[in-house]
């Protein structure tokens, strides 16, 4: 039996609404082996986790078997660190209205290999602390532009779960106060992910089209057909409109960082998922609005980074580094 | 000589504006000496630290002599924990423009004792750790409603700095975005601290007075002897406009924890300051807005608490609770 702490692999698991990705990861980052599973389909959350079994080992297999693995890592969404749970998660039949025990599950089908479990957006903060552009920083808050707006805060090296395990919610800070505020899908208004989301991005274009007469590459579209990434594209073509659409969303997360860095003064904010392609048309008027928002003492201070871990495998590293902090 | 982990006292310096006030605290903070000098009028640094030291003798000689005192904290506007330094406090003459080495000159000057300094927030919210009703807490935030509104942050037990030393500014989150918000200290506009300082508190009521006819005993004075004494002295009298000035206050406070829930879950909201007199005036309009606002996940979690610290002694004991931490 190998001691736990040179064991060379970790398993991460990136749980997502439609496919569960699985990879096996050293400790420099590299992907060994890996497979996959849908995560919907099953009735019962044993289900899931008896057809996750079944593809993993194999591939558990592959790399000299579970005596080389040192722990797994989870990201899912509504994942609970502290109990290693997922709780009332609304995009999974299995998990939907009820608390399940995933990390304890895989545990002990697993020969009782620690297992740890987080919200996709902290597993993504981990993975840049571990192996991408924030390693070696003890204070960053790494911001996911997806579907919504997720956040992972890291605090003196430590990731911020909060009393409850589900802290780094800031996509849910309130930027528009009162009735203007725009509808959010946690069921409240003015969240920074009504605006800053890929949604929300598609919706200032229908907005920005409506209120005026500008011509845009984007009313070749119905509004209907209109998402972020056709405005990325319209952009890329220099489309005035759609730029405009991300100065107004570079705008609002300055404004919204601005605010961050009064809680947590952090070295650098890190910006992961789809908008980031968008390169400077969409980092350039955060870092402008960041600095005219700012206080003085934070002014000029923080990086902003894109991320550099592939969009692909960014998951599953994620995952895997919160089975390297176990 | 006495080991250092043994030695029975800490030091605490309470460098406020106009006094600064030194007590010699045990671990269960009690005060045994205390002495106090003028921080101002002195030109250079160096003859408020004579003055101090020549302060300090006695006091610390009442004890047992300088081998019995373990540290040194020091809570001052300004205060860099991770650097020792005041920097650039625009009330304080010897400081004002430049980067003064408080803590290495106490330590030179007392035999070579650790001496730590924080900004006067933070050491508010680790003597609430350390002897208030945060004990035993891992997270929580500590808000000073005073002539500002300052804050503390814990983050798993420990206090947050950020990458400079400056974190914890929640005083300077942007409630009121746009041309309407009102002028704060700190060259910005719409800051927490405008509405829900002391000086906050008076504008508001000024402004409320403006733009009604209701009666008012605060009519009776001019608009410029209002503060934010005299509207708590008319709330307590049951007078209905100076109470709706409590409710504006409690409005924005709430609605402000709950955005700081967001980043950090804390078990609880710890106020602390003059306008905290008020008792439930106050406090409970800041739970139920904080209720009103938050999201789901984080609604009816954190308590709400009133320091239980005494006013007159708090602030040195929240500088010692820095000492102790070396």
């Amino acid at each position: 039996m190998i001691e736990n702490a040179l064991k060379p692999y970790v398993i991460g698991l990136d749980l997502g609404g439609t496919n569960s990705v699985f990879g096996i990861v050293d400790a420099r980052g590299e992907i060994k082996a890996t497979t996959a599973i849908k995560t919907q389909g099953y009735n019962k959350v044993e289900d899931y986790v008896n057809k996750a079994v079944k593809a993993l080992i194999p591939i558990i297999d592959a790399v000299g078997g579970i005596d080389n693995i040192k722990a797994m890592g989870i990201g899912a969404p509504n994942g609970n660190f502290y109990s290693g749970t997922i709780e009332y998660a609304p995009n999974l039949v299995w998990a939907h209205d009820c608390v399940v025990p995933l990390a304890q599950m895989f545990s002990e089908r697993l020969g009782g290999i620690p297992v740890a479990l987080t919200n996709d957006a902290n597993a993504a903060a981990l993975g840049e602390m571990t192996y991408g552009v924030a390693r070696g920083m003890k204070n960053f808050i790494d911001i996911t532009l997806g579907t919504g707006v997720g956040s992972g805060i890291v605090v003196n090296g430590q990731m911020v779960y909060g009393s409850d395990g589900f802290a780094g919610e800031l996509g849910h800070v309130t930027m528009v106060r009162g009735e203007n505020g725009r509808t959010c899908g946690c069921g409240r208004t003015g969240c920074l992910e009504a605006y800053c989301s890929a949604t929300g991005v598609a919706r200032t274009a229908r907005e920005f089209l409506a209120v005026s007469d500008a011509p845009s590459l984007l009313r070749e579209l119905e509004p209907a057909q209109i998402t972020s990434l056709e405005v990325s594209l319209a952009a890329a073509k220099g489309d005035e409109l759609a730029k405009s659409v991300y100065d107004f969303t570079g705008e609002m997360l300055g404004a919204a960082c601005a605010d961050f860095a009064t809680f947590c003064s952090p070295e650098a904010f890190v910006f992961f998922g789809g908008l980031t392609k968008a390169g400077d048309l969409i980092m350039k008027p955060i870092e402008d609005s960041y600095n005219r928002h700012v206080m003085n003492i934070f002014r000029g201070k923080p990086k902003f980074l894109v991320s550099t871990l592939d969009g692909s495998s960014a998951a599953v590293l994620g995952a895997s580094a919160v089975g390297w902090e176990l």
